[in-house]
């Protein structure tokens, strides 16, 4: 698995699988009819950093690295992580928050938070707490999951020591 | 006291004000360079709606309103306040704080979330607590409060009974 800074190209060709993942409503608190523009720009144009992980140039998964909040906040990072349908339970979201880890510190961040862990999405709460971030925060019926209705998120957090 | 949506001569009489606040770095975790057209999109272009507080034409505060998340996070809102220098202590963002709860109910929110509630913020930590809302989450060091360094910031919420 080789993780590099995503090009025009790696987009399009991992769109199919965003679109998918916002679509089901089940993880991301991004609007589901989002345009392939909207998409573009909300993965690649807006974050400081956006990375795919690649095996034989096929695409595995992705993540995008920003400031979670500007200014006195800007200190602190956010990061998003989506791995394709074909390449789930391999350890590509462990490699990609791995590798964020350290893109992160290198950019001079001393901490990473996720701001919406939606409680129901066991595999993703599981994943991050072995790699270190804790629950901080829980935001009650802060989701509207497709299948299950109101769900809590949770914020989560881990320092990052240099 | 007179609440009603800004118009683009009021956030011209309003800027100095948000200027005044983060260029402070002491209360918002926004860029405390920015120039008055960011401020302006910041504040008034990217929100849902913005309201301003008079007495006799002057301006007293001000608020934004917006989904705090997108797609099936959008069912909670966030807001921030600002109130002038000239109108501290009179119950400004009390009453901004309550306009905005009913403008959020209207439009159809669940809940108010407010991200980054510096802990140093005695005056505003207190009079969201007095309204109803809840801590539901502490940033460790969230903050680089500009005379006080690294500081705590908390994320809190409100439910809106309809």
């Amino acid at each position: 698995m080789n993780i590099s800074q995503i090009t025009e190209e790696d987009f399009k060709s991992f769109w199919p699988t965003l679109k998918l993942i916002i679509e089901a409503e089940e993880t991301y608190a991004f609007d589901p009819q989002m345009s392939f523009e909207q998409a573009h720009h909300l993965w690649c144009g807006i974050p400081q950093v956006t990375y795919v992980a690649k095996e034989d140039d096929v695409i595995l998964g992705s993540y995008y690295l920003k400031p979670n909040m500007a200014g006195p906040g800007s200190h602190v990072c956010n990061c998003g992580y989506m791995v394709t349908p074909a390449a789930r339970g391999k350890g590509v979201a462990r490699r990609l928050c791995e590798h964020s880890q350290d893109v992160a510190k290198e950019l001079g961040y001393l901490a990473m938070q996720f701001n919406s862990v939606v409680s129901s999405n066991d595999i993703a709460v599981k994943l991050w707490q072995k790699l270190g971030y804790e629950i901080i925060g829980t935001i009650p019926q802060g989701f509207r999951h497709k299948k299950l209705g109101l769900v809590d998120s949770y914020i989560m957090y881990k320092q990052l020591n240099p």
